[in-house]
């Protein structure tokens, strides 16, 4: 049984993890038979979104505390996490993954990421362990392999043009992909799926992450 | 294609609506063909825990605007929807069934329920359009059941012993009833299901919120 890293960034899609995403990463680590670690690094969201109207609200909400609604209870300190303990890394999507692990959504290609995730990543990265990233994820994944100096790393964030050049602005290798796909680069053993950038449906966010985390266990 | 009303409560087990559930619900709708309709009650939750120590916070938050998070945008107004609006209404569980749409979870079986919750299920009732309820949202059945004078409905939150005679106190009659299965009232036209009352793995709640949504289905 392999235990596979779920990086956690909030709770709700516009200023945390994609809730349906997680959900369906989750169930289809179960479903494969494997263990999923719900992990969460500690510290403010980057701001509070009302998902009834979108407006920013003024309160203070921490990642870790939120991300543990969709854990149903704490998740792992992301901080105390190292690349011995887990087989492999996901990372479902939401703008927590390009506001709270790194500031994507407001820097674009000239984000930055948070040191212990990056940290983690650039670990797993150099122990040949596989990465999966789903919706805007991979867009994290550009800024961290950036800045770690790998570049030409294949990734899909589905069709959006902007996104996709800011990818490759960043010195990764954008493809398209349909939403129930994946993009797989092998040399780097990671796995990009487009879910919720392309999904009009839950039954494509099920396929999209279902695809995800087989190629991951393929890369095992 | 029915129109299945699924109501939530907030965003977290421990103060909303439990958010596998919910979206293991969606799910299951969407891979039988049918529209989900996602309903929520304004006003304020009965409170706000963090979910990674389990402890009450100062925090105040609007069942709404947290139930937005799970509907990735506004859900409708629960008090504007009434049965012609609905094909069946079904209630995934999480704390926020007994505590935000009742109270059973401060007042076991002297609890009361929200008037709009009560007078659209007493409503969908009336209409002979069926009715499902998961986790501890059975208990939030039984206490409007009651006061609408209903007695007898069969109906399971699994085998907890406390819960259950509480139910039966209610008027309910609580059957016995293992994760994967539901328990079928087809004179109420009433599904229920234990979902996490009883689930340890989340492909067990996938079985028995996907197991309540078909029996709903037969129901129509």
């Amino acid at each position: 049984m392999a235990r596979i890293g779920v990086v956690l960034s909030g709770c709700g899609v516009y200023d945390g993890t994609e809730i349906h995403e997680a959900v369906l990463t989750l169930l289809a680590i179960d479903e494969a038979g494997h263990e999923a670690i719900c992990l969460a690094p500690r510290g403010p969201q980057m701001h509070v979104v009302d998902h009834a109207t979108g407006h920013v609200t003024g309160d203070a909400r921490d990642i870790f505390a939120e991300s543990a609604r969709i854990a149903r209870g704490a998740p792992r300190a992301l901080d105390g996490v190292t690349a011995d303990d887990l087989d492999a890394l996901v990372f479902p999507g939401g703008f927590g993954a390009a506001k709270n692990l790194c500031d994507f959504a407001v820097r674009g290609a000239e984000a930055t990421a948070r040191p212990d995730v990056a940290a983690l990543v650039r670990a797993m990265h150099a122990a040949k362990k596989p990465l999966g990233f789903a919706c805007i994820a991979p867009a994290l994944a550009a800024v961290i392999f950036r800045d770690a100096g790998v570049r030409g790393v294949r990734l899909t964030i589905g069709d959006d043009i902007g996104t996709a050049s800011d990818l490759d602005a960043m010195g990764a290798h954008h493809l398209a992909c349909p939403v129930r796909e994946v993009r797989v680069d092998a040399d780097h053993r990671v796995v990009t799926t487009p879910a919720y950038m392309l999904a009009k449906r839950i039954t494509e966010v099920r396929d999209s992450t279902q695809a995800m985390i087989r190629h991951v266990i393929e890369l095992l």
